[in-house]
């Protein structure tokens, strides 16, 4: 199945210049979608992965579901005050300003083999910065698993001496 | 597995006198998250679901492995301006002001069978609104599926008239 072809381009959203890749049309396709799950999970079915960490909120729909089929836990990566009990914080840049992620303190245990999931990888800003709080609360980072990867962008460079997978590269 | 044990109760979250029902404890145990979704899929196994469609954010958690599970594909809805093709909208009170969803035009076909997803079942005013979204595009909504539903709240009552179930009660 060529799974890229589910995926529609956008023009100039969200705003003028960019080519927004739009994986709606490739989520309410269910063969696509098993499809990409499954050979996303190919990628580290031997890796022992103990929890799926996924940010708000595309990483949520493909983490989630991947978490499921790897038989692993998933922790939500959330914008600042949406979760409920204690958080480490990590504020990142953005093109004007900058943004704070957040997530539970308790949500990664000493030890835990944790594989980092999104959609998409475009400069790797949002990836690193949760690597970064996983590795805080003790967790080991086996590697990041992302549906599409925008290669033009270099974002692997980002995440260098981590294990990166994708199944779609522009 | 006593799913109810999983979840932390957080007061005065997110604001004063509300009993949060905090689900990432569940979520981050593989075992609780398995069999929570296999509950959850269990009550429409036999439904021939073709979409289901789950709220940001929370409903993508829970819905996406759902669809994954029931081999069907997953719709998303979205706050305002997130989704970037055409869009149908549904405006919706909340206590203070309105809030509005939207839902992509082509996420369903006419005569799809959808399952609305949810982490919590609380007034029941959002999936509401989703259920009518659903109707608008021609879609048939077979039922309601949650992961906890606040029976004191009575939200059942305004999905009157639609099969709607759920996993752990309050």
């Amino acid at each position: 199945m060529d799974l890229r072809n589910k995926i529609r381009s956008v023009q100039n959203f969200p705003k003028e210049g960019i080519d927004f890749k739009d994986i709606t049309t490739l989520l309410k396709d269910k063969e696509a979608f098993k499809e990409c799950i499954k050979q996303m999970a190919n990628k580290f079915k031997n890796e022992k992965i103990d929890i799926i960490v996924g940010a708000e909120a595309r990483g949520f729909i493909i983490g989630a579901p991947l978490a499921y089929e790897l038989n692993a836990g998933f922790v939500p990566v959330r914008k600042l005050g949406k979760l409920p009990s204690d958080t480490i914080k990590y504020e990142y840049e953005l093109e004007y300003g900058t943004d704070t992620l957040e997530m539970h303190k308790d949500a990664i245990s000493k030890g835990n083999r944790v594989l980092i999931v999104d959609d998409l990888l475009a400069t790797g800003g949002t990836s690193y910065s949760v690597a970064k709080m996983v590795e805080t609360l003790g967790g080991e980072v086996v590697g990041f698993d992302f549906l599409i990867e925008l290669e033009f962008l270099n974002g692997r460079e980002v995440l260098k001496g981590y294990k990166v997978e994708s199944i779609i590269k522009y």
